[in-house]
């Protein structure tokens, strides 16, 4: 099947199951309704598109009654294309120009801002109107990297707890209705760090509860997260559990109508492989097509993805390194890996690439951007056509 | 003329000047001119693309007498679309697959291979052909990050003194023909380090004096730096004074036509510029519309890329975060830099953006790429158009 794929459709190639996505959207609805049914309010799941911008794919999550969450003009558009309605949609956004708070503006779209600055613009634009803010507690965020660590004081999100009084001059000054308030408290917690996650959470409630007694909406933000390596699934029972018994302390002071989240990884992360090829064999590294222009995440974070190479061999086994084509000696798929020795053309599999990868992949040393398969009951179905040079020469002429 | 260029084109938007560019080409002219004459030996100075593939500048970069070094089908595809000959072309590579190779054999073009597994695969498929190889004599290279360091034990570059004879026997069972040996060193070094670059080229002639005597080529890679914060310029005169000492020691055992380099930052980086907004303002951080999706040198390598404000303001002197407007903390332009406060919508100029910027850049977050300008005697000409929407639908349809 992964040889057939890749001759099929070339390599390397981004693969997706459309089950494995159904079975993560599901969790998420479930997840959703046991907490409604718990604390008897509306509980929203709007999926992160940033994790994951393919059409198809968001026809399929939107199909599992999910809502979404953009924060761009192209993602709000394909939201759009995708079927969501606007009132499912929310822009959770940062820095934007007046030009792009215009647009969400004129779609009817409620927006989430996240800085004092950003709230003056959009009062001077549109007084009278309904907003979320996200605000920055200052409580330190949980993140597999520091570079997804979005709140604490560090970080360039939120409204800090010191400057709530000027929110509220400007919020009078302009006649704006704060809706909802928001807080992302980070990327990626397990259950190691589900106390770390509910602590934040706790911390959150708080300032909702001094600050913003009267919102309609609580936006709790994502962060679930998934097993790269072999770690224990996120417990989601318990998660549900132990959030319902923290927000039924706070609730009752509130006049809440929704909680929302914002999962993006734990959506589309399993969902998603990449298939590619062996290039070359030499001592400590294992050469590939997969190059950190299609997954960028090991360079960048210093990611974990599981790799496997196909078909099964009995050779010798050998611990070494996979890396990409890209001359940067960053360019590493994968450090210190136990495998049987391939053979060059053998395929290599990279697990949990369905999340920041395809989005985040670029042109890098002139790779064209690969094509997208989804596979649908044994049906592999083209859901993004492999870049052309032509597609790079038009900008051009 | 940043603001009016802003409304014209978009923003944010890579601007580069046409003056800068010949500058920076004339320079390794004459450096390549100058070790000519020295040496008595024909030198070529091949433009490493990958830090900008804009076919514009390669068509400047060529018209000043350079050559290009390709890593990829469209690097090739574009380097000819350029107007550079096949002889002008060298194809430096890491871990490509056999189609690939084949590409490269058939438009005649030479290949520089590095592993003994990639020599292999090419000989299988081309005896009795022309081949350099890439060495690593395991000597630490000098470079700006971890990331960019592509000699030492520890990079996936390059055959190892320890696998040469292994090497012999496959160029032997396929009767190829090593006309020219290679290694790059590393990335951006100045003055201070000009010394280390040294020693590592050294290094490398013993290795070519002792494995590889009669060779015609030598090709002693790129690295030459720019200065991103103030330092001083790289001085040219004195590294070829240097390396003209150097290279007479051993050349006179050797039986050399040929000395190659491949500068590619040097040539394109400080050409380029990136104008942006001020989108928001806020305590700690300046909010701009160039995100880490646009440039991610700062995210990265933690590079440092000097960033100014414009129009000029008599405002009170902050000390303050650059950031992008990308939903992740990651997303800073530059930290701790002082600056007068600026307003919303005020310009923003980062510099020294020509090199890995454009050619890095992705659609993260749903952002579409930057067009491109070009300042030719004050005329400015598009040579790359902004992405659209349908450019990003087109490849789902």
């Amino acid at each position: 099947m992964i040889k057939e794929l890749l001759n099929k459709y070339g390599s390397p190639l981004y693969v997706y199951d459309k089950d494995i996505l159904i079975n993560r959207c599901n969790e998420m609805v479930n997840f959703k309704n046991k907490l409604e049914n718990n604390l008897n309010i509306n509980v929203s799941m709007h999926y992160s598109m940033k994790a994951n911008e393919n059409l198809s794919l968001l026809k399929i999550i939107k199909d599992c009654g999910l809502k979404i969450d953009s924060m761009s003009e192209l993602e709000l558009y394909l939201a759009k294309l995708a079927g969501f309605n606007k009132e499912d949609i929310l822009y959770v956004c940062n820095n934007i120009t007046e030009k792009e708070m215009e647009s969400v503006h004129d779609n009817n779209i409620l927006i989430c801002l996240d800085s004092i600055s950003q709230v003056e613009t959009w009062g001077k634009n549109f007084p009278n109107s309904n907003i979320m803010v996200r605000v920055n507690t200052g409580i330190l965020g949980v993140g597999h990297s520091d570079k997804v660590i979005t709140s604490g004081e560090v970080t360039k999100f939120g409204i800090a707890i010191s400057d709530i009084n000027e929110l509220f001059n400007i919020i009078k000054k302009y006649n704006l209705n704060i809706i909802g308030v928001h807080e992302h408290l980070g990327s990626l917690f397990l259950n190691d760090k589900m106390d770390n996650y509910l602590k934040g959470i706790e911390s959150f409630l708080k300032v909702v509860v001094s600050y913003f007694p009267s919102v309609e909406i609580i936006d709790l933000g994502g962060g679930f997260g998934v097993p790269y390596k072999d770690e224990d699934r996120l417990d989601l029972n318990l998660l549900c559990k132990k959030l319902t018994d923290l927000l039924k302390q706070y609730i009752k002071q509130l006049h809440l109508k929704e909680i929302k989240f914002e999962p993006g990884r734990y959506i589309v992360c399993e969902c998603g492989k990449i298939y590619g090829r062996v290039t070359s064999i030499k001592k400590d590294y294992i050469g590939t097509d997969i190059g950190m222009n299609v997954l960028i995440r090991p360079e960048m974070y210093d990611a974990y993805h599981k790799i496997e190479l196909f078909p099964k061999r009995d050779t010798k086994i050998i611990t070494t390194n996979f890396c990409g084509n890209i001359c940067e000696s960053g360019d590493i798929l994968g450090k210190e890996r136990v495998v049987n020795t391939p053979e060059i053309g053998n395929s290599v599999i990279v697990y949990n690439a369905g999340a920041y990868g395809y989005s985040m992949s670029s042109n890098y040393t002139g790779r064209l951007k690969c094509a997208e398969v989804l596979i649908d009951n044994d049906k592999d179905i083209l859901i993004r056509k492999r870049e052309t040079i032509e597609d790079i020469i038009n900008l051009q002429k």
